[in-house]
């Protein structure tokens, strides 16, 4: 592993999270940021990058305003109401992702590097051959997984804005919204590799001393979280 | 079962298509209908009806545009490309929503009236308990699932009108689209049932006598299919 991997990991955190914010808000972009190296990657640019992130936008908010149509329903969030397993600990949503995600998986879904899995533990082995696509983010960046706390942001924070709880008994339509809203979050945050990546890509010379300084953000990951995720969900769909 | 049972299905499966495309296209509505006994129903109503299938229609929109933004990739729709079943003849988005309508299976989604598999066969049992709702359709209704057709429409009609082939490596998420595109036409087109029971409610009168006299409407399944939906999706998506 090369020597500054673990500073590249956690820089790639944050900025997972920043670029993100960045495009969401198209204001936003305060940080003092630091990234990685670059591997080939010709017709990989700044305008393909913001093509992307502005489809991803359109996603995000089609699927909170989807969501939006339910309420919130506790039985599908409580604890140890799985029933896949009976004495598990797991929520109907948590079982209902696990189980979708493992079929996902078999169909090559996690091959991709915009693609992260909310419950990357016993996943089963993809079925189909790796796609031939260039590779740009730097080796590092595949351990770099934050969706436990965009689980914990999208369930605690996001869905009390977008819905009230209530009764509806169409359990699976409305973990089929959570996990595409959650899908959607998970593929756009993470996409702030690419961003950091392309942007690190353009000035090197700026972003190199950051790196090897070993500089680490690790106080904006809930900073950001708090402050500019939740208005700006706010705004999206407002 | 009773004597008029298989008209009534006949008249299910037409009105299923009608009333959908009705409110979709909001100015089409000239069939000649007729339908069915109902159950206690309190609360089921026409202003119900139609905002659920405004509700619908939003939803159907949205995913229509989302998988409008991927290409027609031909290796998930030519047979015998399945990943998980080796020499088995499924396209590649056959098997992926097979396996994910077993997942969804057991989570209780066809517990629902309002939801239809395209693969019934095989499906394993519901694991969550069927909620107690209030019985709305006739019994024969359950029986009426013409996603078989759906599924043609959407391959050979829908997509060649919102998208163009090309090359993407990312299948699990135009599959993912196709299948959501998929289960709101579905659920969509299948509401017709309620539709055509709210109706025959406010008007049994009118509706008997067709009902009686067996009329059945097939040649309306392909004149809706290829004169009024493609039109209608082409204005919708446009």
């Amino acid at each position: 592993m090369h020597p500054i991997s673990r500073e590249r990991e956690i820089l790639y955190t944050v900025l997972n999270f920043v670029p993100a914010i960045y495009i969401l808000h198209r204001k936003v972009l305060n940080f003092e940021g630091a990234i990685v190296v670059m591997a080939d990657s010709s017709g990989f640019t700044l305008e393909s990058v913001r093509k992307s992130l502005i489809r991803q936008e359109d996603t995000l908010v089609f699927n909170l305003i989807e969501r939006a149509k339910y309420p919130i329903v506790p039985q599908l969030y409580d604890d140890g109401n799985c029933p896949i397993l009976p004495g598990s600990s797991d929520s109907f949503l948590e079982s209902f992702v696990k189980e979708t995600e493992a079929v996902q998986a078999k169909f090559g879904r996690y091959q991709s590097p915009e693609e992260h899995p909310f419950f990357p533990d016993k996943l089963p082995e993809s079925l189909v051959l790796p796609p031939r696509t260039t590779q740009i983010l730097h080796s590092a960046a595949a351990s770099i997984n934050i969706n436990k706390a965009i689980w914990d942001i999208y369930i605690n924070k996001v869905l009390p804005l977008i819905a009230s709880e209530g009764r509806d008994d169409n359990y699976t339509s409305i973990a089929g919204c959570d996990l595409q809203c959650l899908q959607a979050l998970s593929r756009r945050i993470h996409y702030g590799k690419f961003v950091a990546e392309v942007k690190f890509k353009d000035a090197p010379e700026e972003y190199t001393p950051a790196i090897q300084a070993q500089v680490t953000f690790s106080h904006y990951y809930t900073d950001v979280a708090n402050q500019l995720l939740m208005p700006t969900i706010i705004i999206m769909i407002s």
